[in-house]
């Protein structure tokens, strides 16, 4: 039951010696979502042993170089791998143009389909759904188009107090209902409140990935409470003036955002190639936020199933 | 007065845990020159501590994405680091075209001016030339227009033998032309040969760049007597057919190869994802042309220069 965070890149568009530009992939139950795709995304999942046929469905947050140089190469590998499965690309709506073009240019034949799924940005609506999560869009504000993403688990089944089965004989055919919510009534017309017989699952659990975006109170509603919250920090307080100019955040931006949104964990990533030592941005969000963390390439982030109250 | 070669990547299409795709930096007396441009090239130059600025001339073999998709990272991030000076860029025709549509789709405005050099694959001729080195393309066999590349030191000049400057007060306006290969001719009218003041410089050195190509013997003419010769490998000599069908080598061709050419020292690239070991391919050109060497990421080659012989 993994809901795990590997950052794969963690750098902003000048990549360093120690960190990538931004690709993320997220495991949420062996579902395995890859989160922009900066140059060498694929090169750091080969070194963490990752299968690329694994993935199925690739998030791009917006269309600059840093969040989408690693696609092509990407696209080129699963079709030298002889993938066949079809892949879902969900991004901004100039997506579909740009891997077109470059296929053409570069006489790729992919041996798959890409199936687009192009997004309106500015506004918010699930665009993935299966059986465990759903995973959800909305507005980041950047210079262009840029989607944050939400991965949030389904609400789980109740469970049964030990004991009740046996004690109220409760036929097979009621038992998916009550596990939903529902009361119990019996033969002799009692009805038995669900609180008598369930203690609620584990909690869903989630993620919010935030990048790149100035400082936007307006992300808040979607991201509230979330177990892990991504979100950019590209500069040092310091240089607050510099991240107004070009719609970044700072380490303090950041960790407002987490402390308004009341999320349980923020990782702070995109960093700019000024910092040497990362030390300085931590320090700064967690003055705020102490529950802060840096998106070092290659850390790794879990969110344990909590267990469910009896 | 160095004379280096340094691996950036050796890997066919298909990057691995290990190996990244095709890109390599040639460093003549502190001249810089890259060879092909594949994916993270610009993160393993940030390793290696290569300070970006020092490029001024990046050479394309052919328009296949594993030698190529590196590139458009790699201008962003000179232009994101204000780069001013002039890049020279020398590929096949199509090689323009291809920066620029992706500049454009990514709205990237770069601050320095790219020089284009657009070459007929299919011929050969010197590219560059300065008062070290030229550099010259020649036709590689494969699928697509693919360009080989010859990095040559110009002959240096003749160096007088001890004592004879004295010895027949030699006046300085006679200098250069004595070590260009003049002989001397006295006031009283004696000509005193050249073989008797001077002896020969340190001969010049010479690198050969030979990838994608199948095993093609008109490349030889181009690549005779070579101090480095790199030549593609990407399949072992199992695999012969395959490599046939696809315009690759094996590890014995480019031996083949090396062995006729009388280069100084092979190294083989380029490998196929399917070699874990790559002992294999070593062993098999080596069985050949024993002084072959594994073009393995971060590998580096120099070639010293030779004394003059007294």
């Amino acid at each position: 039951m993994t809901f795990s965070l590997t950052v794969l890149g963690s750098s902003s568009a000048l990549p360093t010696s120690e960190r990538f530009p931004t690709a993320q992939v997220l495991n949420v139950q062996e579902r395995f979502f890859l989160i922009d795709c900066g140059e060498g995304a694929q090169m750091q999942l080969r070194r963490l042993r990752f299968r690329l046929g694994r993935l199925d469905h690739v998030f791009i947050s917006h269309l600059h170089g840093d969040h989408v140089f690693g696609l092509f190469g990407l696209l080129s590998s699963l079709a030298l791998t002889g993938r066949e499965t079809p892949l879902h690309l969900y991004g901004p709506p100039g997506l579909e143009k740009v891997v077109i073009q470059h296929m053409d240019m570069f006489d790729i034949h992919l041996s798959f389909e890409v199936i687009f799924h192009p997004l309106a940005c500015e506004k918010s609506s699930v665009i993935f759904e299966d059986k465990v999560l759903t995973v959800r869009h909305f507005p980041l504000h950047h210079r262009i188009p840029d989607c944050g993403y939400l991965f949030r688990e389904k609400e789980r089944k109740r469970r049964f107090i030990p004991g009740v089965l046996e004690k109220y004989d409760i036929p097979i055919a009621l038992r998916t209902g009550i596990q939903m919510g529902n009361d119990l009534t019996l033969e002799d017309g009692r009805v038995i409140p669900n609180e008598a017989l369930t203690t609620p699952g584990p909690p869903p659990r989630s993620y919010a990935f935030c990048s790149d975006t100035a400082y936007y109170r307006a992300m808040i509603p979607f991201i509230r409470g979330v177990d892990l919250l991504y979100h950019e920090a590209t500069f040092s307080n310091e240089d607050v003036q510099r991240a107004q100019e070009t719609l970044h955040s700072t380490a303090r931006q950041a960790a407002l955002i987490a402390r308004e949104a009341e999320v349980k964990k923020l990782i702070i990533g995109h960093f700019s190639a000024r910092y040497k030592d990362l030390q300085v941005l931590l320090d700064e969000a967690r003055e705020i936020f102490p529950e802060t963390w840096l998106a070092e390439d290659g850390a790794r982030f879990d969110v344990p199933l909590e267990k469910g109250t009896l």
